[in-house]
């Protein structure tokens, strides 16, 4: 091999071809997915509550949704990305981008909120789990290929029960590389369970999972796997380190350690106007926010502002799946400081506590929610 | 106070009011500075490399350049907002933003570079501090008023030589809550040491620091403090987390533990072009790059294609802090596997070492890059 200087200063430099990043199976695409201008490249995991202008309206923007990211976002290149059914199935199968398009979709509402939303009202914070504010939810239009008929053209063997999910997203998280989840033979075949790639009619942006995540709804965001590359089914259960170690309710009652899985979103409620420390004139108000369960339909909301137990106006949402909104017509009388809190009850009768119900990990926080203003 | 239901299904919600954070002492902007969308609210840092299509230009464009943060970026208020210089002065002075505008203000190009840059190199990771690949410097025209200026407005009590600077920021890394960090007399003085408003001629971004951060030309990113609100003067040497347990080389040597700070830019040059595992035609190719040193201009960029180094034709830096480009035409003649390794010099004659130099936090790790590519 020969080498002289170039002589060309002034020159135009080639194009850099696209970049693999050292250590990571993923391929970067040189431009970001749908619209992205260039972009800083994470290096770590990007985490953001939903903020508050996108939470105005019943369906909240993607570009203002809250993200909760274990690894940095994989740029996953659509050309080469394939999503595949593998494992105890007789007909192993993938499809590109392009083939998920073709097949037959789904589009629902669903509200999406994350397992530790709220943790930030406790006390005691947990080393490692994120402290959540109240935003790290939102709802949004989901569109996407059934699980139930990728699973089918796979042909899953008797008994392969367990289906595993895993994103394309990478780091290093302890001994933990990868995120998976799983989903038991029920629920995979629940045909509102989608391979989604479209949100609020649009690709799903790099951090919502661009080109593919599962929607699993009424289920807290541990379930709903992004980046997602691999359907895995098996004849046992899924022990993974995000399934078994994480995102579990873990107390300790009389002397032992129970631990149950965290599924379902719980009942919920929130108060989004007034603000937290908002100064109101002391003239009638809309009091106003958002109530979901991952349960059924939210049938009541009350709204209490020191004297006990009042029905707000219900918005119910778009199946039953969305959450709902409602609204109270609040008089203060006095001046001083006052306390708005809301309570919402579901189809099952099931409704919020008035304190959190701690455990380890701190998930699942859903007691009344309260603001406090200011009447002037 | 009275209460009743509101009867208004489908009525417009009214527009919430700003919100306050629990638990953080910076209010919230509802819209971002200047010109952003609603986006969530991230509630951990933003860490981030420099994107590969913004290193093909000399000033790297500011949406692509590398980001990093210890705390999540506060989105501060412009109306409230206020540089403080404070401490052992004789006239405590404080600055809206628009006052600050009115200033005299210099203008420079600087590259900055995150003192863990190139971390990822090194097969011992460090817990806590982030694996960067290469790529967490960029180069910007840099806009603002001198600090010297604004000292000398408050005009520091006689031996007040210790110039502590802190960011809006807070968060919790374990007991630090807040990112600080000084500067000794002789540094402060230099006029060219700037408390910027603006990055390549916009206002910075909520990433880079909005809407002030520090200037330091010359050396690595820990001493450009970003969203910059209080500059106290003292006449103690500053002991902060960031000033003397990180951001220093930690050695050990014959048994004892050897700790120095880390200041300027160590000389260092990337190979950007081709980019690592590229195929090349077996023909001429123009090699490319960078080189940097906040020690003075770089004087030589040496090439290595395997036969020996050879000089590479150099484009110099728009003033003393500005990196140099770099051009070498290869014309490779064997197909197969190769390497290309880049090694710069600058005015003190300080070099690259072959291997990286280990420290107890892997900083400044500036050893000769190597990219691997094959020619076909």
């Amino acid at each position: 091999m020969t080498g002289r200087p170039a002589h060309r200063p002034g020159s135009r430099a080639p194009t850099p071809s696209p970049l693999r990043p050292a250590g990571s199976s993923v391929r970067l695409a040189p431009a970001r997915p749908p619209g992205g201008p260039a972009s800083p490249v994470r290096i770590d995991a990007l985490n953001a509550e939903t903020a508050p202008a996108a939470l105005r309206t019943a369906v909240t923007p993607a570009r203002g949704f809250f993200v909760r990211s274990h690894f940095p976002a994989p740029l996953v290149r659509a050309s080469s990305w394939t999503l595949a059914v593998t494992g105890e199935v007789a007909r192993p199968r993938s499809w590109t981008l392009d083939e998920l398009r073709t097949l037959p979709q789904s589009r629902l509402v669903a509200t999406l909120e994350c397992a530790g939303n709220s943790r930030k009202r406790l006390s005691r914070s947990v080393p490692g789990e994120l402290p959540w504010g109240d935003h790290a939810v939102g709802t949004a239009v989901w569109k996407g290929v059934p699980l139930s008929a990728l699973l089918e053209a796979a042909a899953p063997l008797p008994g392969a029960e367990e289906v595993v999910f895993t994103g394309a997203d990478t780091g290093s998280a302890g001994p933990v590389r990868r995120f998976s989840r799983s989903l038991t033979g029920d629920l995979s075949q629940n045909r509102d369970v989608l391979v989604a790639t479209e949100m609020n009619d649009a690709p799903l942006s790099t951090d919502h999972g661009w080109p593919a995540r599962l929607v699993v709804p009424g289920w807290y965001g541990m379930a709903w796997v992004k980046w997602l590359t691999r359907i895995q089914l098996q004849h046992s259960a899924f022990q993974g380190h995000y399934q078994a170690s994480r995102y579990i309710y873990q107390y300790h009652r009389d002397g032992k350690v129970v631990r149950e899985p965290v599924t379902r979103l719980r009942v919920k409620s929130l108060v989004l106007s007034p603000a937290p420390g908002e100064r109101l004139a002391r003239r009638p108000h809309v009091v106003s926010g958002r109530a979901w369960s991952g349960s059924g339909p939210i049938r009541k909301v009350e709204v209490n502002v020191g004297a006990g137990w009042t029905s707000a106006q219900l918005t119910p949402g778009n199946g039953p799946y969305d959450w709902s909104g409602w609204e109270y017509v609040w008089s203060p009388e006095q001046r001083g400081r006052a306390t708005v809190r809301v309570r919402a009850t579901d189809a099952t009768g099931a409704t919020q506590p008035a304190a959190p119900e701690e455990n380890d990990f701190q998930y699942g926080i859903n007691s009344v929610h309260s603001v406090q203003v200011t009447i002037a």
